[in-house]
């Protein structure tokens, strides 16, 4: 893959790792793909962005072998995280972990548990009480206080994830 | 602070994060910061960006409390990463992580070792020799072999960096 150079003068894997991820709206699919939405039309339904720029998103993320397209259906294409793209759970941890710590004063809008054992994960992902990283495989996702009731029916995604969910696994939504 | 609607549709601590660190530049500004870099000309320097740009990413951060604003002598300043600040280094560390580990062929271009026991960290940051998540200002950084040799004399920070240093020390540059 040829790597854009956006950062170019920068010889530092920070920078490398923000040429691939580091796009506007990037970071947020690829949470998305983590919750479980593997579709074009969800992702573009939840995220609400033009068509092209997600597109162009995928296709960034496909080239870097962070997202696997699979054809599940003649002609239809789902998104699934690699291998590599997996790799990024601590990295998505740690920035929601800190919105939910510092940017969320009614209390976090989401929680991260490792399911084996119910606890909490902490900073980096950690699991005290196994004393180890959990993969995202194992790790369930449940709704937070912090999150902002709206008026109206509640978002197809919303909706879905509202009892928990564990990560990967495909969302079903109504 | 009021922030930014860039994700205004997004009811998520990724998206909020993201609000306050996501900027093209931010994060690199953020590593300068954790590598001991403090003053406006350093950093300038060293990201090569205009500073118009830099002067609004550090106003950024220092409303949203990551930096903190010192008076180090009559009109001169340098900005340090607050409490708050420090706990971003398990994003910035996964973030360095994944780049060594998918982008860097030539191997990792830095290591981040837990200084007490000489252990690299691992993935979230954790030690395994220990069994915890040292803090940034326990953690050594190393140059490592994926660093692209440049023709002509090495540049400051890189100079400066070339034996190690541990984290958020002010580095001083030749």
């Amino acid at each position: 893959m040829a790597l854009k150079s956006d950062y170019a003068t920068q010889e530092c894997s920070i920078a490398r790792t923000l040429e691939v991820i580091g796009e506007r709206w990037t970071l947020l699919l690829l949470r998305d793909c983590f919750l479980g939405l593997r579709r074009f039309s969800d992702f573009q339904r939840h995220l609400g962005i033009p068509k092209a720029v997600l597109t162009a998103r995928l296709e960034t993320l496909v080239e870097a072998g962070v997202l696997e397209r699979h054809e599940y259906r003649a002609g239809r294409h789902e998104y699934l995280v690699s291998e590599k793209g997996l790799d990024l759970w601590p990295a998505l941890h740690a920035l929601n972990r800190w919105g939910n710590e510092n940017l969320s004063p009614d209390g976090p809008r989401s929680y991260y548990l490792h399911a084996e054992c119910g606890s909490l994960l902490e900073a980096g992902g950690f699991c005290a009480k196994c004393r180890r990283l959990p993969g995202p495989a194992e790790v369930e996702y449940r709704p937070g206080p912090g999150r902002a009731r709206k008026p109206g029916p509640p978002e197809p995604v919303e909706q879905a994830l509202r009892n928990g969910h564990r990560l990967l696994e495909p969302l079903v939504l109504d």
